[in-house]
Formats: C-alpha cells, sequence, structure tokens
C-alpha cells in the first residue's frame, strides 16, 4: 500500500475499461458468422492510428471517433467479403464500439477507487461513445472525459493537460491509468502520475500482448483491483 | 401520461437540481452567522448574469463560472463587513457552489428517468464544479456537459444544439429541463423539447418565484418525480 492520493484517476477506455476486441469478435459471430471475427477486429482497430494522424495532421478537420470508426469500417468490409452491406446495417454495426463489455474487474474496482478519488475517462473516444458505452456496461465515472473536449486526440499534450486544468489542480494530483505504455509515456511528459494496467488479451488469446513493467510508471498494477489495493481505496 | 420519447434528457443545474439559495444561506449561517445569509446568497448570485454577459460580449475571454464566482465573490464582500477575510478562507467559501445540495425529489427522480432516458447536465457551471456537485449530492449523471464544453454560456444556441451534436440525435429528440422560462424559450428557439419544474423557493421562502405554466413548453412538471411519471417512467 502506498501513499499516494493523487485527487484524480484519468482512465484510458479501449483495452483498459473495455475489451474491445472479444466484443467485437462476439458480436460478429453473432451477426456475421462467415467472417474471421478476430482478424476483422484487429483490422479495423488497426486503422485507428491512422486515422487519427490524419486529424492531427490537419489533413482531416476535427473528426470523432464514431466517423473515423465508420470510415475505417467501410475500408475493411470488402476485404472480409462484406461489401454489399447496407447502410443501415453498417450504422448499427459501427454502434458496437459503444456496446463494449467491460473486463470483470472493472466495475468492483472502479466502485472502490470512486471511493476517495474521483474518477473519469480520459479517451480519444467522442463523449456520445463513452456516454453510451458507461450506460451499457454500468460505468460509475463522475465525469466523462474526452478528445473531444479538448478537441485533440492523446497523446497530444493538451489532452493530458487539460484534465489537470478541467480540476484546477496540479498535474501530479492526476493520474493516468492506462494498458498501454506509450499512453503513460506521454501522460507521464506533461507531469502526471501513471498507473499501467496489465490487459494481457487485450488483442485476443491468439496474439498474447508483452505486460512486462516498465520503472518509469509510478504504479504497475494486475487489474483494477490490484489497483483499489495499491491505493489503499 | 405522453408517448413522448426524447433520448436525451438535459439539464439545467443551479435552481433546477440544486438549491443554491439554500445550501448558501446553510454556509453562511455555520461560518458567518453576523450576516444576512439570505441577501448574501441573493447578492452573489445577482451578479452571475453580468459576469457571463462580460464573457460573452468578448470584453473578458472565456472564463470558467468557478472564476466568475470568486470575482462577485471579492466584489461583495465588502458589503457584508466581510472584507478582511483571508484567500484561504475566500477560496474555501467559493467552493460552496461544488457543495450545494440537491432538491429531495432528485435523485429519486433521477434514478426513474435514467432508465430510459440518457441523463446529463446542461449548465453554465464549469465541468470541475458540476462533478464535485454530482459527488456530494449523489446525482447518478450519464455525462457532464458544461458550457465549458462547448466554450459558450447559456442562452447562446450553440450550448442547446451542443448537445443533440454530441449525441447524433436531432435537436427534437432532446428535452431540455429547467426551472427558468428563459432558458426553455432559448432551447425551444433551437428545436429541442422543454419541461418546465416548477422550483418555487429557489430565492428563499422570502421571495417566491412565479411558477405559472407556459403554454409553449412540451411539459410542465412539480418536480423531478412528475416528469417521470409524466414520461411514463
Amino acid at each position: 500500500m502506498t501513499t499516494l492520493t493523487p485527487k484524480i484517476l484519468a482512465f484510458d477506455v479501449f483495452g483498459t475499461v473495455v475489451d474491445w476486441h472479444g466484443s467485437i469478435v462476439a458480436e460478429m459471430a453473432r451477426l456475421y458468422p462467415q467472417v474471421d471475427g478476430n482478424a476483422f477486429a484487429l483490422a479495423w482497430r488497426e486503422g485507428y492510428r491512422p486515422a487519427m494522424a490524419r486529424v492531427m495532421s490537419g489533413e482531416l478537420g476535427w473528426t470523432r471517433i464514431d466517423e473515423l470508426h465508420r470510415m475505417i469500417l467501410d475500408d475493411i468490409l470488402p476485404r472480409f467479403g462484406l461489401q454489399a452491406m447496407p447502410e443501415a446495417e453498417r450504422r448499427l454495426l459501427n454502434r458496437v464500439w459503444h456496446r463494449l463489455n467491460a473486463w470483470p474487474d472493472v466495475v468492483p474496482g472502479l466502485m472502490r477507487l470512486k471511493q476517495r478519488h474521483v474518477i473519469c475517462t480520459l479517451s480519444n473516444g467522442n463523449i456520445g461513445l463513452l456516454t453510451h458505452m458507461a450506460r451499457h456496461a454500468q460505468l460509475p465515472w463522475d465525469c466523462v472525459l474526452s478528445a473531444e473536449v479538448f478537441q485533440a486526440y492523446k497523446p497530444d499534450p493538451r489532452v493530458y493537460r487539460g484534465v489537470a486544468e478541467v480540476f484546477y489542480v496540479a498535474p501530479a494530483e492526476v493520474m493516468m491509468v492506462a494498458a498501454h505504455q506509450d499512453d503513460l509515456a506521454a501522460a507521464r511528459a506533461c507531469g502526471l502520475l501513471t498507473a499501467y494496467i496489465e490487459r494481457p488479451l487485450e488483442f485476443g488469446a491468439g496474439q498474447p500482448k508483452d505486460v512486462s513493467p516498465e520503472p518509469a510508471n509510478t504504479l504497475h498494477a494486475r487489474d483494477f483491483l490490484d489497483l483499489a489495493d495499491q491505493l489503499g481505496a
């Protein structure tokens, strides 16, 4: 147990809070059983960073993740033999990102962490998406913060500094919680505390992820319950 | 019971959700019993619109309500013989707006309304203030939306249209809920549905408020439980 008491815990969402890979594989198995759901989920997610890079370079104006997800979806459907999918079905499928399921430790962990800390999202997902997801997965956020609020995508420093500004606290009073070392490195460069969460199955059982500790992080936790233990919550 | 099913219920906060007058009177009675708490609360709130008008006219750059509240506080303290109040005490007192209490019908009403509708704030209060208030008063918002997100204060149309855009819905799928006819009139002009909530004691028992119905509103409700009844929630 440490004596750290960050006032604000800011959570990355995709992969850290919700199992995007497993949720998309399950949806594909239900709706399009002929498709390789694992490859489909990976291809959809792979388009994410390049799409955000087009926004941050100025090639695209400010665009929300719902729209980026849709552009990537339209792009990959032909590769999976689904090029004939009608518009209404594409819209519905694109909303799968609003219906992702939380990892099993998340809700009990957040309920404990919320007792002593303000808990908020800090995600590149847009506000509407994160709000619908919170309702679906019963995530008890105090507040939904998004790249949409700051009009910049992580790892842009404006997003990390923005949380501290919103709450009038010093950057070192905010702890970024994520399953991705690059997100945490960018947060650390802005003066935030960092907690790494192991999500070895983020990309599915076929593609186990390296979850070895990075000594530069403030904390390294197996999951949200372990994080609550380490924060004395 | 109507058959209206707005997807999003957007709530004004000060006066509609929380009893700012009663909460400030109680805080003043506890900390500064020599002061007329009723007059103090009214004076503090009276400075609110002129301060926002200075921001919206461009005289002040974008300024959050926490800072506007502080400017007004510094301005009124001498009038109440409190000009010697030290900085740390001013800061603490200014945070009273984060600790306002909800009207008694609010939490049970929101719990019912949340079952079928997305419930969010749509307040000129800043995100940090609204988040702390939600924790204090146990308000189960799905999402905290604020003038701070849209960088404009109500009744600017960008705020009302902003909610619909955040959730990718038509303005008529959003219902603005407020205890103030001018807020509702501005929302209606942007195509939102409107629900008026009676809060006859918003300004205290000494200054009862006219709560008579405005026929242009979609609904007129005594309180949040009546609103839930009328929406079939």
